[in-house]
This record gives C-alpha cells, sequence and structure tokens, in this order.
C-alpha cells in the first residue's frame, strides 16, 4: 500500500492546543497525511482552519457527523482512513461512537469519555467493530518511558514494591478561567466530567504507573482539593494506592502547584533496584541499585532496549521532546493499522499504544478518586 | 563566661554512627567542648572511646548513672553544663530526666523518646526545671531550610495550600540486620519503639514541613508496610495530612527505596509561589512563581535573610553540609546555653533549635501514624 | 498561495543519519512537502528511497544533476520550490551553485563547503541571483538559544566580557570508521575537508556564540589533536578566541569526550549579567545576576520574548527537543520564501535562520583553526 | 602521644574569611587544639581574637616573630607543635621560614609565596629541616576528589587524553576592592604578587588537574584578562596546557563571571572513560563510558575506594562539604604529624595533603601564565 494512512479530524480549531499538536505528531513521521476535518463547531471556523492547512475546501465540514457521514460515502482510495477526535472531553463518546460504525478507526484525546459508562460502551463497540482505536495517553510515548517499562517486565528491578507518580502543574493556581480558553472547559463539569485536575493530569500519572510497572491498581484511598475560590472542580488531589501483588503506590496530581510546568515524574523501587523518570528533562532514566552506583540511561544509546530505540530518531545526545513523544503513539498506531489493511498482522511493537482498556481504567480511576471525597470508607477499589 | 561550655556525653562509643556526628557537630564551632562521658554500657568500650578523644580516665564512666552522680557533685567551674544523649530510642527518657533532675541542660538525639507518654513527662520535666533542651531534628539547622522558613512566615508564597514533604532511603531495603548495627536496633521494637521507618526518618519529614510551613497537622490518613520479610517493624509508609488553614499535604517515607541514600526532599506551594529543597543538594533552595522564572536561592549569598546567614559560615560556593546543619543545633543551643548561663536573655536567633514541643509532636506523628495501619478510619487526628 | 512549500532532496538515503532529520525538519510544520529527489549516488538506494517515502517513481532521480535539470523544466505549479542538499561536505558546492542557477532556493547543511574559497563563491552566487539561502546550524533554531540571543542584545547582560563555548561528543573515541558510516566520511579529508572535529561540530559552536552574543570572532589561538591512531582529520581542539569590542572566549571541541553525548554548551558573561545554556537540556536558559538569585528561565512561558515564543509550538513543560529546532530553521525559511513566492517582504522574524554569511565565517573558522596547528604565530586572524 | 595536637595561627583576626575556616577545619575532628596565635599585625585586634576563641591571654602574641621566638621557648610539652600561616600572600614566606628554622612543623595557605624564587627556597628549607609541610590546596580534600584520582591512576579511564579545568568566580565582577576587605588584598599586587585571579583560583584549578591525573603540565599558552577598569592584576584567564605523556588541557579562571559562586569544576577523558567533578555539588563524581551508561558515584558508598571513604565521615546522601574537606588536609597532616612525633613512620594515607612540591608547581603556574600576556611566543614551559 504505497500511499501514507489517510487521517480527518474532529477539534483542533482556532485556540486549541492540543489540535495543532496531533496534528503535528501525525505528521512527524511522513506516515500520515490529513485529509479532511471538521475543526470547530462554527463553520466558519472549521473552513479558516481547514484553509491555513491548505486542506480542499470540500473536505472541511461543518458537523462532525456531517463529516463522517460524507466521508463514508467517498471511495475507498480517497476516504480517510481514521479519525483523530481532539475535542473537549464532553465531546468524545458521540463521534468516537459513530466514526466506530462507518467504519472508521479512531485516535481520541484522553481521558476516553465523560464518563465511565460510557467509556464501557466505547470500549465495547471498539472490540465490536474490530477497529483500531488510539487514546492519546503521550507520554507513554517517550523512549525512556519504554526503556523503565522494559526494565520492570524485564524483572531488573525485582519485584515491585513501592511507586511513586506526581504530576504537578501550576497554571491553574488563581481563577483564569475567564481569559483562557485551555482552563476554562477543563475547570467546566459540563464539558470536563466529573474531575478536573485528576481528569486532565491524573489520569496520565495513574497511565503511566500501570504501563511502567504493568501492574494494575487494585484500591484507593485519596482525597481531593479545589482550593481556587468558586471553582467547581478538584484542582488538586493526592491518594494512597494498593496495587496487585502487594506493591504500594502514591499519586500526586496538582494545578495548583505555582510555578511547576508540566512535571509528570515516576519513581518504581523493587526488590532489586529502582527508577525515577521525569517528563521535563525525558531523554535521561535513572536506574539504582543497592550495591553500584545509580546509572544514567539516555535515549537512543547503543545500550538501550530495542523498544526504545525502535521509538527514537535521532542519535543519543539530540533530545527528543514532547511532540516525539507524541509522534510515536500515531507512528505506532499507523503501523498497525498499514498492516492491517494491508491484511498483515501488525508487528508487536506496532500494537505498542494506549488504546480502549487504558481508556476504561482512566475513567474508572476518576470516577473513584472522586468518590473518595464522597464517603467515610478508606479505600475504594478499583476493580470490576 | 570566657571559656567553652562543658558537654557530656551518654552513648556514642565503637560503631555508633550518631555519636561520632553529634561530637563533630558540638566540637565545630569551638564553643563546646567536651568533657566527660559514658560512652557504652561495656565499660571497657566506654574506656577505650574515651582515651581516643584524649578524655581524663576520671571523667569516663561506666554507667550513665555513675556519670550523672558523679558530674553533679564536681564544683561549678568543672563539671559538665549539658549532657548530649545519643543512645538508641529506648535509653532516651531515663537518662533525659534524671539529667534534668540533676540540673543539667540537655540535648538529645530524636526521637525524642520510645513512646509518647514518656515524651509528654519528659517535656513536662523540662518545663518544670527550666533547662535548656535540644532535640537534633538536624535537618532544620540547614541555612537553606531557615531560609525556607522565613520565607513562608514571611507571606511570600502567600497562604500556603499544599506540602509534599518525602524521605526516601534504601539502605534497609533487605534483611541486614544481622551484619550492620545501625540497622539492627532500628528494626527492633524494644529499642526503637512503636515505629521503624516512620519513628527513624519519619519524624524528620513531618517536623521539617511543620518547621518550614509554621503549621500545625491536624488529621493523618496513612499506610505502613513492612517490605522485608520477617522485619517487626515498618521499612515504609505513606500519609495524606490535613494542616490546619485547609492546606493539605503528602508525607512518603520508605527505607526500602533501593539505592537512594538520604533523599529527604520538600515542596511547599502557596497561594503566590512555591518553594522546592533537597537535602542531598542543601544549599540550593528553589523558589517558583506565577509569572515570572523560577529562582535558585543559594546559601549566604548577599540577598538571603538574616537568619539564614547567620546559620552559615563560608562564603556562597563553597557548600555547607550535614555537618554544618547539625552544627548550627549545636551553635544556637551554646548560644542559648551561655546568655543562660551568664543571666542574660538569649537572643531570638540562638533560640532557633528544636525543643521539647517539636519531641512531643514527633512522638504523636509516631503513634499516630501506626494507629493508621489498626483502624478503618480514614483520618486520625494529630492534635490532643 | 494556498499550497504547502515545494522541496526536493539531495542526498538523503539509507543510512544517512541528517537526512531523515532533515525530512522531519521540514515536515514537522506541515508548511513544506517533499516532491521529488536525488537521494543516493546509487539509483536504485535513490528509487528505494523515493518509494519508502511516497513519492511518485518519475520524482525520483538518479543524479542530483538530472534532478536540477528536470525540476526547472517543470511547470511552475509543479517544480520543486527549493531544493535540500544533505550529503557530505564534498557535495554541497556543486549542486548548490547548480540549484541556485537553475533558480531555486537552497538549504543546505553545514559546514557550507569542502573550502573557504568555495563558500566565498557560492556566497557571491547567493547574492547575485537573490536566492533564499539556509545553512542549517541547527542549535541556533532552539527557542532558549533565541532567548539568549534576545538577552546578550537587549543589554540585560551588559557589554559582554567572557564566552565560554564547548562541544565535547564522545562517538569518535575510537578507529570506528569502518563500521560506522557516519564516522566513515567524517573523519575522511576527501569527503569531509579540512578538519574533522572542527568542520563536523567546531563549527557550531563557533556559529553559536556569534549568534546569541552578535559579536564576530577576531583573532584565535587554538591547538588541534588527533588522539586516535592512524585517523587523518583532528577529532579534538580548543582555542582561546578574542572577539569585536574586546570580549574573549575559549572554544572547546571534542569527538573523544568517551560517553559524552551532543553536549554542546554555552556561558556568556557581560558586565551585569551571565547566562547559560545546554543542548541537552535545551529548554531551560539559566540567567546569573551579581546581587540576586539567579533564574531559570524555560521555553514558551508568559514572560519570555516574543521571538523565543514565536520558535516555540507547545506550553511550557512539553519539552521541545532537537527536531523542532531544526524545523524552526525551515519554517522560518519556508514562511519567508511563502512570502517571496508572494511578492511580499518577509518579516523579520521569518528571516531569522543562518544563511551564506554564516556559512563563510564557519569556513574561515575552519581554516583559521587548522592553520594554529601550523604556525609559531600565538594569535591568526579570523577576518578579511 | 595521648594528647592533642597543638596549633599555633598566624593570621586569621577580624575580618579573615580564611582564618575562621582554617580553625574550624583544624578543629572539626577533635584531633588539634589550638593554643596561641598571633592573628593580626594590630596588637588590639590579636587579642580580642585570641578572647574570643578562649586563648590564655599569654598565649596571644603581638607579633608573629615574638610568637615563633616565645613558643620555641616553651617546654616541649606545652608549646605549639604546628603554626598555621592564614595571611596575605606577600606574608607567607618570612614566618614559614622562621617557624621552619624554630622545628615547628607548618601549615600554609595557598598560593605557597609571594614568588617562585621564595616558594623554592622556601620548599629547599622543608626539605633541609625535614618538618612536615601541609599547603592548603582545599579541594583535593573531597572524597569524590580522592575517588577520581583513584580511578586515574587505577587506570580505570585508560590514557588521559583530554582535561578540562574551569573555576569561574563571579564576586570581582566589579570595582568592590574599597568596600570589601576579602577583595582589597586579593587586587593588590603589593599583597598578592603577580596574578590576582590566577594566584587565588587559577592555581586551585591547575593543582586539581594534576593532582587528579597524576600527570604534569609541560607547557602553557594563555592569555590573562582585566576587565575591570583601573584594577591592577588579572581578574580573569585561560589557557590551552599541554601535559606530559600527550594529554591536552584547557584552563578556565575567572572571577568576572557574575553570578558564578565557587564553580571549580574538573573533566577528564581519557581512551577508556571519562569523569567529571563539581565542587559546588562536591559529593557526586560523575564516570562517563562508552558503551554503558554513566555512572554517579556518590561520596561514602560502599562501592568507592578504600582512600575516597577514609576522607569521608558520615554515611552516603549526608553531605560532605567544604569545611569537611578543608578538614581533610589538617586531620590528615595531623595524622602524620602524630606519628612522626611518637617517632612513627606515617601511613599512606596520612601523607595524602598538598605540600612543597605542590607549592612550588603553583607559584610556576602562576609566573609563566603571567609571562603568556608579555611574549610573542606560543607555548611557554612549566618544567625547570
Amino acid at each position: 500500500m504505497n500511499r501514507k494512512i489517510r487521517m480527518g479530524m474532529i477539534g483542533g480549531g482556532p485556540g486549541s492546543f492540543i489540535g495543532a499538536v496531533h496534528r503535528i505528531a501525525a505528521n512527524l513521521d511522513g506516515q500520515i497525511e490529513l485529509v479532511c476535518g471538521c475543526f470547530s463547531s462554527k463553520p466558519e471556523k472549521s473552513r479558516a482552519t481547514g484553509e491555513s492547512l491548505f486542506l480542499p475546501p470540500e473536505r472541511v465540514y461543518a458537523s462532525w457527523e456531517e463529516m463522517l457521514e460524507k466521508e463514508a460515502l467517498l471511495p475507498e482510495g480517497e476516504r480517510m482512513d481514521f479519525v483523530s477526535i481532539v475535542t473537549p472531553n464532553h465531546v468524545h463518546f458521540a463521534p468516537a461512537m459513530m466514526a466506530l460504525d462507518k467504519g472508521f478507526h479512531v485516535a481520541l484525546d484522553k481521558p476516553m469519555t465523560f464518563s465511565l459508562e460510557e467509556a464501557k460502551q466505547l470500549a465495547a463497540k471498539v472490540k465490536e467493530t474490530g477497529k483500531l482505536f488510539l487514546l492519546t495517553h503521550t507520554y507513554t510515548g517517550y523512549p525512556m518511558v519504554k526503556e523503565a517499562r522494559h526494565r520492570v517486565l524485564n524483572g531488573d528491578l525485582g519485584k515491585v514494591r513501592r511507586i511513586y507518580v506526581e504530576y504537578p502543574q501550576g497554571w491553574l493556581y488563581n481563577d483564569c478561567a475567564a481569559t483562557n480558553k485551555q482552563a476554562a472547559w477543563r475547570v467546566d463539569p459540563n464539558r470536563s466530567g466529573k474531575a478536573g485536575c485528576m481528569g486532565d493530569i491524573g489520569t496520565h500519572a495513574f497511565n503511566l504507573a500501570e504501563y511502567i510497572t504493568g501492574l494494575k491498581a487494585t484500591e484507593i484511598c485519596g482525597e481531593l482539593q479545589t482550593f481556587v475560590p468558586d471553582r467547581l472542580l478538584d484542582d488538586d488531589g493526592a491518594a494512597l494506592i494498593r496495587y496487585e501483588g502487594g506493591a504500594r503506590g502514591v499519586l500526586m496530581a496538582s494545578q495548583i502547584a505555582v510555578g511547576c510546568e508540566n512535571s509528570l515524574k515516576i519513581r518504581v523501587f523493587g526488590e532489586k533496584g529502582g527508577l525515577e523518570w521525569r517528563q521535563e528533562e525525558p531523554n535521561t532514566l535513572i536506574l539504582r541499585w543497592p550495591d553500584r552506583p545509580a546509572e544514567i540511561v539516555r535515549t537512543n544509546n547503543g545500550y538501550v532496549s530495542g523498544i526504545s530505540a525502535y521509538n527514537s530518531r535521532v542519535p543519543a545526545g539530540h533530545p527528543e521532546g514532547y511532540l516525539e513523544a507524541f509522534a510515536n503513539l500515531y507512528r505506532n498506531f499507523a503501523t498497525a493499522l498499514r498492516a492491517k489493511l494491508e491484511g498483515k498482522e501488525p508487528a508487536p511493537e506496532a500494537l505498542d499504544f494506549p488504546s480502549a482498556e487504558e481508556g476504561v481504567r482512566g475513567m474508572r480511576f476518576i470516577e473513584t478518586i472522586v468518590s473518595t471525597n464522597n464517603t467515610d470508607a478508606k479505600w475504594l477499589k478499583l476493580v470490576e
């Protein structure tokens, strides 16, 4: 199949941060081309965005329903292969469901849906249709996160005992919703869902810990806060977590940690070793040992694992950043999709991207941690 | 009073880590001289230690009771002014009580006592006798910890919202009690008390957060673990903490965090700014702001507060370490003691050392966090 | 002009590192599309690369001469707008000259040419033809490098006194030419030119210092080494540099600094302040002041300069890396080219990319520093 | 010999930085006691300092000549064992010569003397008298510097190729001599000697490189600057250095590097590995390897060398700082001196302190680097 994979986009109009990021990420490796989109619920904004992206006017749609309808009618050599949905949380479920029903593969920004119930339905739909589904938990795309997971699953650290994962941000430290479009929907329960901070970034932290350790969280004991007056959703919180196999975790997420940018960090300690990774310096993975010096593992050196090297593009010392991590999700998804379109079995490394299962886990985490504030029970279960 | 302050020591014989540290710390500024000691419960070991410290044989005692008895009988120009007690936790209470009763001022290693009940009695005795009492929460002695406290109390960060304090160590990651004397008593409930990790280092973390923020913890929700098989005390734990005024904290302490050395770290976020300090790079204090670059505040630059400069000895860029922090406790204590011996009121900066109140807080923390494992209640109170 | 800018490529076939980087960089912002190429001097390799890039076979050429000839004959709505030349150094001059003569704009990897004489001719040709010319000194594309330059030119640091620029790498620490294609041509005088290390990375360091400070180096006193036996070009060297206005610099570059990856770093000190930037943690710029804490300036925060923000894509805390820096060169070049193609004057920020003047400076630096080894004179001039 | 070693001090009166440092360092380990001093050329100041140090008035002298005369007349059980000379550079030679002649061992602050000629004479006197001589190149006292030296001499890095040593400070960035006593004598050729920056800190950098690598510098090509108007000595400079065996070095020292504190740093690269050490984070030594992750070697872990552990006092993770490094010099010197006084051969680890040979090397470095500004020759020899 000697052509690029064709992507349509829902959302990502003027003022969207994440839409542009998705486009760069999809574009970066030259495997995907944007062929159509409905970038805004306001047709004129959608048109203007489409034009700035050099799309033909007839492939820029006034509504996502129209787009899914019309694209489905195009011949196979022309219509989009998958749709990337980058709208606020309350507009995830409906277009994703319809896209799957119309036969499109789907890439979806996290958290998966507005509610856990929706997430379960969507996951069932993914299974039913057999389409590929990408949930963009970006941080799992970093080469050193792959390396971390490889090391843990390989047993280098021994049985996992202790997990610390934290995600402090500061940008919502005051009442900025009126002036910041990105803030506005995130603090609005009608668009964001039951959780604010925990939905926006807590889910990333939760996912990262499960991805790296391969362990499922089983119980949670937490507390959420809303520090900014009149805000309707949590802007901070922390939880103790019990994992299967006896490991214990602490998860901390905050959007009022003044002056912090995007400081996702994880530490894992096992019986034989420990590791540490920080998103803001993502090409470094620290490994700690009981009886020899800590090691500074760095992206794409000769000594890293195959899966880590596979998710790198440039020689060691040439920093790979957030967009490259994001692009890894799209590239792996596109590689798997290409195989599927060619009737082949995708390689295991191509299937290494977050999907519906991770999405349901994230929604369950959100609903559960929100519940911790409304009950006297110390521990709430995170499993079915 | 043109002489050095005279110190006696109980504990600190062969194989003791903390005894030698106390001696260096007391010695460092040339304000205190060691004049007598009972360094071990084994007289021959005590004698050998005394000799290596160039003490006259008659001032090296076979038991601490003998020492306190005999020193009290010496003329004022000769007998020790205060005693430094550096024994394991179960031998804190009795010698401290007797020393106070005999008219000596007391320096005591933390945690204060074996039980909260003892701590309360000891605090009452301190109050009753009017003697000076130093509890060596070393980490409050660092210049940048003083600076952090100054900044918070000065309101630079605004009202405190969020506190993260963590203390990962790795040295007890396996069953080392048989071969490591330092480990042996710390994991033995008969010598250490109700808590292992939480008594040894959790108390430091707890104290540091209260010291820097000036806030009292009011409720705690935690869980302790014992990861190493057959160990009798906790070697790891974490807690959510509520502070007065609405601030929220997370406290994490572990002695099984493989490869970590002594990684005490605190972050505090207020309505207007945040700060971050790490014990392993103690001369740096990071201040974070919402709308301007983070600042790297460094020990003893011209711009630091008076109280911070007062606790420094060398120009900026000449690292001050753990022993200097420890020495600050002794120097401040000695300065206050000198004033007292001269019949003067100690200056406020001389009284800046942890004392009985902090000791009782620490013991209450230990007893409470141990209780969190034995109850279904989510939140336990940390106040009277 | 509602279409993407059309790029052709010379070089960048199998095993090329920098060719793929150029393609990603050009592709990243969706402003440029690759339309043709001659990727290898071996036609079958060129074809295979073209196919993997989804190019139509008729736009994949067997030689660069053929490509330039045939593209020039295509109608304006179809032919490439510019050519990107990513071959080893000895194949820079001829295709660049011909491309300009054929009316194409040119992007060229550094160093500009094989010799200073060629560089001067090429610069004259650029001037004569009036075409846009991009020389990919990647490191000037980083947002924090832009910020650094802005701060210096703005006078924040005062008059510049002292510059330290260093570029240690370790990958050529042993005789790896036989097994590493990237190494092979770089250590071959017939393909690399007069210098090895200094041509490959010394020029980047030299360029970065001139870019950030806005100062021209006037004299150089240096020494080159070849540490690896039987190597024919320098693999290490250092120089003292005199800049106009009295500033003094040290330049260090090495490819035998074992274990170093790509550690370009610059420090500039003026009469009022200093700055520090490291390529391996590129989103941080440290500013130092005499009487207040050092500041940690970070990419794309609200407080950074306009030119720095213009060269960023994602919010603060989402690391931008090497590819984004590279993409900035292409995006700015493409923006300027679009303006030119539309008959408009490019905006100043679009013209912020290295060009022929920087290329000639770099070649002069190479020829001069190589000469320092062959003369007794202490200082050699770096100006006409 | 069951007593402390007895120290006298010349210099170190009010306003002296380094005098207090020497006293703390000598005092820290409880092996040395200060017994007498002449702390200032002004008798009343000397008396006041002596009193604040709890010295008996009869052991506080009005002139250093008087002190050396009178101490020499005291009985052996009472008189000082050695004298510590902490005066400005122009008052090093005479008291050191006289002290040796009077039979005292000597500790002397660096640089050794005012001129190379004096240094040679003093070294000859040391040899002639057979007394112990300590030159306080403090930075060689750090445990991780010991470890670095051990690793290089042990061959872990292979044959040394490249050395970078740098020492940027910022405190003399402007004309502060009038208000800063420490600055005043350092920038005064009558008290400091031929060099300013290079004498004060360049010598430390030079010494550190020779100490760690065990290599002697043979030739130097440098340039000094005086950036601050009307200053009479250099405040900045850099040099290329050739070492025996073919290694090459760069030495950079500056006191106008605004905002830098005391940023001594060294990197050494050999054929098999590299190392990096920074004084401002002194408990970390980075080791770099070609084919495996860099290692973070940390003070006093179980894996460090014996000589490094011998120069540590507290467990890993308890930072040892500048004063501890300084104290190591005194402790080693005192240990060697005790052996000597007891008629024993000092252990090799006790003789690990800088002495007269290092002092002469330092003075030769100063005289040579100053000469580089006054000659057209590119390379000046650094050997006899």
